[in-house]
């Protein structure tokens, strides 16, 4: 038996944010605009207040979002929008401001400890949300997942619900037109990180895997033009789809080894998330290779592959020179990943020892 | 710009509905089974009625919905949800059973005038719904639609809002174990039809598009199949899964001039709907190519064929004999379809002249 659900209404093109003003006016008398200090500055910001002014639409904004939200940043944002009399939520920017403005969105409606915030028991009383990505990597935009940081658990924990769905995505590449090298090379690697996992996710079904290799054909073939920074604007447009669709495949998939392994990487070494997992992902793919040949060809075959090896050296020419970690370091993450719970989500489980082997194959030692 | 718009949970793959009746359960405390005379003769009917007591809910059947349902046959559907006190509504069946349900769920709770009734004006109070299709056909099971015969239009009419989308599909191929040969032959090419009409919309999209070529390249790899009646259990879900893609395509991009002359086909000389279809189809494609090569060129290669000749050759040899009309029958059904709303969501407009011309291609002459 397998399972799709995306209820979240997607529109895409340049320009979208205003064309898209009548969607927008049923949400609500007043919009809290979740975004980071710089993720607005590309014109979204602007595109957003004409449209809410065009419908006669209140707002306040709240752009304290840091990368990487921690729960105090979120219950900041959601006594604002308490503050505001906010009643739907608009979030501007990349995976942290559009992950911040869901735990927002349901934090503004039901009052949660923090102990019990990713427990799971959630109310469907959550403010309706507009996500406006800013750069082509998370596809928070189209899931149900809010990651946070949780110093508790020393790593990133997620808060997911379908209840946390946004209403609308607006795919706008126009955004990205000045996005910075090392982001677009980052997000790009999260988002087929995402693609690849759900293919290799004990959840894939057919339609995610459609979605998945629609999505690993277009980074891929975009690969060498992201490594030269040579982006044109449909290009841009196209990543933004590409990660709207991965996006697509993980509310369905959830995430796999990679992720489990790569959130101690940011959370320890501050390594940029997407980048986490691009430095993992090679070597996943290698392992799963060996005993779901299937599905690893499907994803080689998508991404025009020869082999493996062909694939990760496409993430080595993204990634450059790679981070140092310690022996103890790689053992100490190998036993958090083991218990995270991506790991039963794998298709093909690997063990402590063997992630250990991927960790120790993916970075340089100490 | 451009819009995705999926919201119905898909739940796929054989004992899909006793597996899937948790997802059942928080609907509601009484169902009203919406139904055809026959439809249910396939295990569907035992399976729903397991997964409801399992649940401790109960159910009302309602089996009285006719090929190609009236106005009158969903008020007494109405009628009967509302004796039941039922709070949801499952379909089971091809078309006709799963549209039906869908005037039938609207109607238990809204009350609209005859004349109304395709006007549009729909409040969002409907009762959920589950579709179970038992053909791989309509799509009904994830469209916003309810095609019925409006006999003061002469045709056939849609009530189409979002508010009609069933909350949960369930497909197993199982039910289509013993379908007629002419059913499985018209239903594939009903299917067949959406997904290329999708493509010939001015609606159609990336995420659209993508879904269209899946859905042709599976149901055009099964046509010698579906010509000998040689499908096995596998073929007969591959063909469930194809139709309800192709039923994601027309809920984002309606369907065009093909359906629009198929209704008087159907209408005037009891034409079966997906046969309707499949007859007018080729000529359209092969019209098509003369101004949208690109697109004609997609949906060529999706399915395998060289040119929009090979495509209306598999179209012949599953059709066999065609019809025969009087030129004064294709006069009047040209007129009549050149006026249909799905004429201007054709990505290229045909005149009336140019319909004439198809139904002339399409068919035989009395």
């Amino acid at each position: 038996m397998q399972q799709f659900y995306m209820p979240v209404r997607v529109v895409e093109g340049a320009g979208c944010v205003r064309a898209a003003a009548t969607l927008i006016a049923p949400l609500g008398k007043c919009a809290l605009i979740v975004t980071g200090r710089s993720s607005k500055k590309n014109g979204s910001l602007d595109d957003v207040v004409a449209a809410l002014e065009g419908n006669g639409q209140r707002y306040a904004v709240f752009d304290e979002v840091l990368p990487n939200p921690t729960i105090a940043c979120v219950r900041a944002g959601a006594a604002r929008a308490k503050e505001a009399g906010a009643d739907f939520v608009i979030a501007i920017g990349g995976g942290s401001p559009m992950d911040a403005a869901k735990a927002i969105a349901l934090l503004a409606r039901q009052d949660i400890a923090d102990a019990d915030l990713f427990a799971g028991r959630y109310s469907p009383d959550v403010l309706p949300m507009v996500h406006i990505p800013t750069t082509a990597g998370t596809g928070s935009e189209v899931t149900q997942y809010s990651i946070l940081t949780d110093d508790v658990a020393e790593s990133k924990t997620s808060i997911a619900t379908p209840y946390i769905f946004p209403r609308l995505a607006l795919l706008d590449g126009g955004y990205m037109a000045s996005l910075g090298h090392n982001t677009t090379v980052n997000t790009a690697i999260d988002a087929l990180s995402h693609a690849v996992e759900g293919m290799l996710s004990v959840k894939a079904g057919e339609v995610s895997d459609l979605l998945a290799k629609e999505s690993i054909s277009i980074i891929c073939s975009l690969a060498k033009k992201i490594a030269a920074d040579r982006l044109a604007p449909v290009d841009r447009q196209k990543l933004l789809y590409a990660s709207m669709l991965a996006g697509m495949v993980i509310a369905n998939t959830g995430t796999t080894a990679v992720h489990a392994m790569g959130y101690s990487l940011t959370y320890y070494h501050e390594i940029d998330h997407g980048r986490a997992n691009g430095l993992l992902l090679g070597a996943f793919v290698a392992f799963c290779a060996q005993h779901l040949p299937e599905r690893t060809d499907a994803i080689l075959q998508a991404g025009s592959f020869e082999s493996p090896a062909a694939f990760s050296q496409m993430l080595a020419d993204l990634l450059g020179q790679r981070e140092a970690l310690t022996d103890a370091e790689m053992k100490k993450y190998a036993a958090k990943a083991i218990a995270a719970k991506n790991i039963a989500n794998c298709a093909y489980q690997p063990t402590e020892a063997e992630l250990y082997q991927m960790l120790k194959i993916s970075l340089e030692e100490k």
